[in-house]
């Protein structure tokens, strides 16, 4: 009897209060939303299951000393650098801070050191994550009920979360072989004015894509920004594997932005640390009162974080900062055993693909990114969760439905292979079972 | 002429896009919001001042060695009492994780321990700081046009904030002498009903309150969830400042909670640190969907958060997990040196106050908490931004108008003192100059 709580009523007062899913936020009764519920739920379900799956770095190189280590360099770059006390560089790493963040200017300086991009350090905010990034633009964007957004078709998941969030529709436009389809979006933006709808921006991720794998050419990225000029577009540039494409790297969209279209969202859990959650968004629009008077698109970002997150958690945007300085301001650098791994993954998938698929080689085909984390593999069948939970039980490997990454039909008969976490070993036995399970569906 | 990049055009080529404010959302004209950029400018302005207006816990025991050490307690607990091996608990810190937190056994334990509160742990999801928290229940809650929120008025700036974001009005509720008028708590909600309205919840905070310092009487508790149940409500208890009030303390809402009306917001910035940006809801309330399915409230503010920010930074969490670690589980005897700092500086403000407004007497008055961060001055002259920044330009002392925390008229002649962040000395000269300005003003 010892164990009766107040907030535990006896058996018998049964007046606990239930809720309704239909009076919550229609986001919550999403069929995509359950979706990616099921792909995580399969997972967990099946441990032993070898995963082409998830798309996480690597964990080869995680070490808690350096989580120490870097703490203490951006502490120590505080008292040098800025010539702080310790009571002062304790306040900035401890206390309620800045809303844009407190590791702003390290962050423009890798932008000018890894990509050649240079903006002014007020137009950066560190952010939860890219997440929060992509919620804050579409939160700031969203004025009416006629705003949607673009998004070059198979969309990254977290990008229609977020537009769902704030009930704004995301309009598809084809991707195609060549990362975005511009007769398309030319066709989409004029069919959504149409209908009576203001396209505001589109969402891209140029380099090695997710889901696809797939990366702009330099002529398609300079005449993207062309187009949206012309048809008064954003471009919600996301950016989170573009450090991870061998030597072949070409300028991002922000390092090409002549008109300042480009608006870029950043991540730090590919290139520093997943646990950190810290992320940015570069928004150096300028944003016009109807008093004439002009700010930073940045500011208006930073005035919604202040009422989402407040602020980046300092301590782990001096965790961040630590890494960047400790590498020269270069994710490049700070990423040279990482790159070699990817890469190496790459080319063990595609020689394992060519070897355990030759029997498949008329029906099944796989395309070459130049680097990332995954690749896209198209199959004679309908690549289904369904089939997705049979491969996990029977085959012991794990993959994702393309179609998850529509938000209509597409991609029904396409995989996406995540090579970002494997070991030459797990890679060889996981294409060999992907082979026995496609010798019985195919 | 070798700075010039190519996302630099050169003089002459000034197609630089422009945004305009009146096509972002309405939540970045919000004259309310823009009253609290000015507080922040006031205080940035004056350096110098001494400020009773930062609601920030005190930075005297701030030590980075604790956050080490905390970051290595957590890691410990995880290998020793979770039987994990290094490269799993390294793969809890520091890859991404668990939507609902990775603490939230612990934030658990801690509410048996110092509150009685007996939750499941699956209830609990960790936020980045409790206005995270506040984001995820108002955007659950919002599902048409017609769904508000009740607040008691004056009300914590972070939450009307976070109702803009999701559109929601904030429906004011009288606080009065006692923390809420039960009495307009009835009227209220049956007049916003008349108006098509659908109240969903009430948000207080019934300890020592932000900005008014007032607690809530057992009775006024008892009878407030006896009114929630009886109009439909939940109850947005915010409990920031639970722990800060001597030996007085009373039950909180969610300790009393017979039928699951209450949903807990919860803060470590006061009880651990500002930094992690770590906070938590509990919301073991049921939902039912269509098909007859049961899931808990937590799992859908979970299902937000995956589209919000994803995760809350895995290391902050160790670190605050590290520090409940630490201590038994108990935040009371984590802020032992605290509660001790704000009680002397509660004393010293009335002490102070009593001394230097011996010549108001008559014309000004002031409420007495029972602990926490703030008390009420109620003063003969309108106490608006104007005579704050004449305050901080002449006299050297900052407070806040109590009239920010109204959403229409109210409060302008009332002033919040915050004493969570003086010394002895300080609070002395910042009363005596307060006094001055008072001797100009009354």
């Amino acid at each position: 009897m010892t164990d009766i709580h107040p907030n535990q009523p006896a058996a018998g007062q049964t007046s606990r209060h239930t809720l309704h899913l239909d009076r919550l936020h229609a986001s919550l009764s999403d069929p995509a939303m359950t979706s990616m519920n099921f792909l995580n739920e399969v997972a967990i379900r099946f441990p032993d299951a070898i995963s082409f799956a998830a798309g996480r770095p690597t964990e080869e190189f995680f070490d808690v000393a350096d989580v120490h280590r870097y703490l203490d360099v951006f502490i120590d770059h505080l008292r040098r650098e800025r010539a702080m006390t310790l009571e002062e560089a304790r306040r900035i790493v401890l206390q309620y801070g800045r809303t844009k963040g407190i590791i702003h200017d390290l962050v423009a300086r890798q932008l000018a050191v890894d990509e050649d991009i240079h903006v002014p350090h007020e137009s950066v905010v560190v952010t939860v994550g890219c997440q929060e990034a992509m919620f804050l633009v579409l939160r700031a964007l969203r004025s009416t009920p006629q705003d949607i957004v673009l998004a070059v078709s198979p969309t990254y998941v977290g990008l229609a979360g977020a537009a769902r969030l704030v009930d704004m529709p995301v309009w598809p436009v084809q991707g195609g072989e060549h990362g975005v389809d511009l007769q398309d979006l030319r066709t989409q933006v004029k069919a959504a004015r149409q209908a009576g709808l203001r396209p505001r921006a589109l969402y891209i991720i140029p380099d090695v894509a997710n889901p696809t794998g797939i990366s702009l050419d330099v002529d398609t990225r300079q005449e993207l920004l062309r187009v949206a000029t012309a048809e008064d577009l954003l471009i919600l540039e996301d950016n989170a594997y573009g450090i991870f494409t061998g030597d072949q790297r070409l300028p991002s969209l922000k390092t090409l932005d002549p008109d300042r279209r480009v608006v870029r969202l950043g991540s730090f859990a590919k290139t520093v640390l997943p646990g950190a959650r810290v992320g940015y968004v570069v928004a150096d629009q300028d944003v016009q009162d109807l008093e004439g008077g002009v700010t930073l698109l940045a500011d208006h970002l930073s005035t919604i974080k202040s009422m989402l997150t407040v602020n980046t958690s300092p301590l782990a945007q001096a965790v961040v900062g630590g890494a960047l300085l400790t590498h020269g301001h270069s994710l490049l650098t700070a990423n040279r055993r990482e790159r070699d791994l990817y890469e190496r993954n790459l080319s063990l998938m595609r020689a394992g693909l060519a070897r355990h698929f030759a029997p498949f080689a008329d029906r099944v085909s796989w395309n070459t990114p130049a680097g990332g984390f995954f690749l896209t593999l198209t199959v004679p069948f309908e690549a289904d969760d369904a089939l997705l939970e049979r491969s996990a039980d029977k085959y012991g490997v794990l993959w994702t439905p393309m179609s998850h990454f529509y938000s209509g039909d597409g991609g029904s008969r396409q995989i996406r292979l995540s090579f970002s976490q494997g070991t030459p070993e797990s890679i060889d036995t996981g294409l060999e079972r992907l082979a026995s399970f496609f010798a019985d569906c195919c």
